[in-house]
C-alpha cells in the first residue's frame, strides 16, 4: 500500500512528539508499505512568526509572509527525516518546490495547479520514506507561496491524488469525528465512516480535524482520507465516497456553530432586485453572510433574515442602518448559534426535518430561523440553548447507540 | 555605487537589531545607492537547530541538515525586507536559488559554482533593495546546500562579484580589524586599511569579524571587503588590493593563536619519505597540521617539529606512538600558544625577524618554533608568556603610534 501521512502542529510540537512520530512511521514502513509524510511546523511557531513579522508592519506583504511562514515546515521535514534515519529507516525531506507543488500567484492562499510526483516517486521507488513540508509550493516566477491555514492538510491530500495513495491518513490530537462536539454530549460516539458530503456539512464538527478546502479536494479526487490521533493507537474515521450497495445512515451527526449572529429586515419591498442591492453591499463590506432566509410575500412586503459571524455584526448593522430605501424596521440579535442536524439519509428520507423541530419544541426552545439541503436541516436558536439543543437531536436520532 | 552590506547573527539578533539594520539599509538608500543585503540567521538559531538535530542522531545526513540550517537565514530576509517595507522603502527578499546562486554537491560545506546575477539585477533596476538569505544555495539536482560556518560572508562577497559592486560591507559587533586583539594590548589601534594578504595571514584576528575563505575570494575576484560594526556609526577597516604607490607598512599587526599543541620527534631517520609516512598518517586521521619545521641533518638522524590544534593532541599522540620505525625519542606539549607578525612591508624590509626575536629574548621569553613566510614570522612560545609577547611585540613596532 501507498498511505500519504500528514501531521499536524500539535502532533510534531516538540522534540519528542516529532521521535514519537517517526516511530509510527517506521512502524507503518516495516508493515511493508510505501510513505509519504507531510509535516506542518511545530505548533506555535506559525504563530511566532507571524508576531514578528507584525512587529515590523501592520500589513507584510504577503510575499514576503510566505518566505517568512514556510520556513517552519521545513524544519520539521528535516528533523523527522533525521529522527527517521537515526533509527535505520531511508528517508529523504523535500521542500514542496522538491516534492514538485506548483500554485497559483495568490500568496499566502495560494491554490495548487499542479503536482510533478516523479521526485516522489523516484524516492519512493528507492524505498525510502519520502517527507515533504507541507504548506507551501512555488509559483511559476519561482517564488515560495503558501496554502493559507490548514494548508498541510491540502498538500497531503493533492500529494494522495497525485500519487494515486491507497489512503491519505491525517493526523492530529483527536482521534476522528464525532456524532457531535463530546464537551457538550458526553454520549456523543466516534463515526467509522463519514462520506465528504456529510463531513463538509459538518465542518464545525471536524473543523479543529479536518481543514474544509482538503475534504472539498479529497472528494474531487477520490482520495479516501483518515482522521487519526497520533497520540493513540485508535482506528480513526474513514472520509470517503457514499457507499452505493448500504442503506445510507439518516443522520450521521449533530454540529453546532456558536459564532452567528441574526440580522432580521421587515417590510421589505417585494420588488426583484432589493435583496441583490443588500446583499452587493454586505459583499463589498467583506461580510460574510451564511444563512439566508426570505419568506413569500404576504402584504406586498416581505421578511428578509440572514446571520452572519458574530464579530461582523456591527459593521453588517452599519451597512443596514445606511440603507435608506424600501425597507422597514430591522432587528439585530448576536446571541444565536446554529444546531445543523447532518446525514445523506434525508436525502431518500421525510421526517427528518419534523422530527427535529418537534423534540426542540417539547424543550421549549424557539426555532428562529430554518435552513434546509439535501442532506442538512440547520435551525438557528437563543444561545443559551445550544447545548441542550444538540444533547436533545443527538438523544432524538439515537446516534448514541 | 552598487554595495552590498552583509549583517551577522548579532548584528540581526532580535526583533529591535533587525530595525535597526533596516534604518541603516534605508539610509544608504536614500544617499542613492543601489544595495544588496545579506542576513545570516538570527543569533543562537542555527546553535538551537542543531540541537536539534542532534536530539535525533549522532550524524545527522547533510543533506536534511543543510534544509534545516538554511531556514533561519531565510526568516531573517524576510523580516527585514518587511521591516524595509514598513519604512517605505521598496525590497524584495530572495533565497540563494532565487538569487541564483549554485553552489556543488558537499552539503554543509558546498562551494560555489557560479551565481546568475540577473533576478538581483533586474530587481535592483527596478529600484529595489534585494535582500538575500545568505550561507545558501542549491546544488545540480535542486537540493539546498549551505556552504559552511561563517558561509554568509562567503555568499556575500560572492555576489559582489557577481554584481561587480563597488564594495562589500560586512557589518558585525565589531568595527573592524586591530593592530592586535584590544583585550590583550588595550593600546591596539583600529587600522584603516589592511591587505587581503595580511588579513589572511591575521585570521586570528579577524575571526570574528571575518571569515577566512570570504577573504580568499575577495582577494581573487577583487572585491573592496569593509569591516564594520552595525552598532556604531564609525569607520571601518578596508580589506583590499595592497597599493602600488606608498611604501607598505612594515609591520600591519600582531595575531595570536592559543590553540596549539606542539610535537617533536628526535632522531628521525635522514632519509626520503619518513616526513611523507608521518604526514600521511596524521592526514588520514583528519589531523590538521600547522606548522612544520624540520633542522637540517646533523648525525644521519634530524628533528621534526609540528603543531595541531590542542584538541587533536591525543589523537596526533596515538599516531606518533604507533608509529615503530626510524624515529627516537618524542614530546608532546600542549601549553604552547604562536605568536605572529604580519606587514607586506617584510617582503621587502630585512631585520623584521630579528627586531622580534630580541625583543622577546629581552623578556626571557624563549622562543620553541620559528616559521616564516613572505609577509609573516610565527613563532611559537609557553602559553603563560602569549600576553606578554602580544604586547612586547606591539610596541616593538610602534603599532600604537
Amino acid at each position: 500500500m501507498l498511505i500519504v501521512h500528514k501531521y499536524g502542529g500539535t502532533s510534531v510540537g516538540s522534540l519528542e512528539r516529532i521521535e514519537s512520530v517517526a516511530s509510527r512511521v517506521a512502524k507503518a514502513k516495516k508493515e511493508g508499505n510505501d510513505l509519504v509524510v507531510v509535516v506542518s511546523a511545530m505548533s506555535g511557531e506559525t504563530n511566532k512568526l507571524i508576531g514578528f513579522a507584525e512587529h515590523f508592519s501592520d500589513s507584510p506583504a504577503k510575499r514576503e509572509m510566505d518566505m517568512l511562514l514556510s520556513s517552519g515546515e521545513r524544519v520539521t521535514a528535516a528533523l523527522l527525516s533525521i529522527a527517521l534515519q537515526g533509527m535505520g529507516i531511508d528517508s529523504i525531506a523535500m521542500t514542496g518546490r522538491q516534492a514538485g507543488i506548483k500554485t497559483d500567484n495568490a500568496h499566502t492562499y495560494a491554490r495548487i495547479d499542479s503536482i510533478n510526483p516523479e521526485a516522489m516517486q523516484s524516492e519512493i521507488a528507492q524505498g525510502k520514506v519520502v517527507i515533504v513540508a507541507g504548506f507551501q509550493g512555488i509559483n511559476e516566477n519561482g517564488a515560495v507561496t503558501t496554502l493559507g491555514r490548514g494548508g498541510s492538510d491540502l498538500s497531503a491530500v493533492a500529494i494522495a491524488g497525485a500519487l494515486k495513495a491507497d489512503a491519505c491518513e491525517i493526523y492530529s490530537d483527536v482521534d476522528g469525528i464525532y456524532t457531535t462536539d463530546p464537551r457538550i454530549e458526553p454520549k456523543a460516539k466516534k463515526m467509522d465512516f463519514i462520506s465528504y458530503d456529510e463531513m463538509l456539512e459538518l465542518a464545525s464538527l471536524g473543523a479543529k480535524v479536518l481543514q474544509n478546502r482538503s475534504v472539498e479536494l479529497a472528494k474531487k479526487l477520490k482520495v479516501k482520507m483518515v482522521a487519526k490521533s497520533s497520540f493513540s493507537d485508535a482506528e480513526g474515521t474513514v472520509i470517503g465516497e457514499e457507499s452505493k450497495d448500504m442503506e445510507a445512515v439518516l443522520v450521521s451527526g449533530i454540529a453546532l456553530d456558536r459564532n452567528q449572529a441574526r440580522v432580521t429586515i421587515r417590510e421589505v419591498a417585494d420588488r426583484p432586485g432589493i435583496a441583490a442591492e443588500i446583499f452587493t453591499e454586505l459583499a463589498e463590506e467583506q461580510i460574510n453572510v451564511d444563512m439566508i432566509i426570505q419568506n413569500a410575500s404576504t402584504d406586498g412586503t416581505t421578511n428578509l433574515g440572514f446571520t452572519v459571524p458574530q464579530n461582523e455584526i456591527n459593521r453588517a448593522k452599519a451597512v443596514i442602518e445606511a440603507f435608506d430605501h424600501d425597507i422597514g424596521s430591522m432587528d439585530f440579535d448576536d446571541s444565536v448559534c446554529k444546531v445543523s442536524v447532518v446525514g445523506v439519509g434525508m436525502k431518500s428520507h421525510s421526517g427528518v426535518a419534523a422530527t427535529a423541530f418537534t423534540a426542540l419544541a417539547k424543550e421549549n426552545i424557539n426555532i428562529e430561523m430554518i435552513s434546509t439541503s439535501e442532506i442538512k436541516v440547520s435551525m438557528v436558536v437563543a444561545e443559551k440553548y445550544a447545548e441542550l439543543a444538540v444533547r436533545t437531536l443527538h438523544n432524538i436520532y439515537e446516534l448514541d447507540a
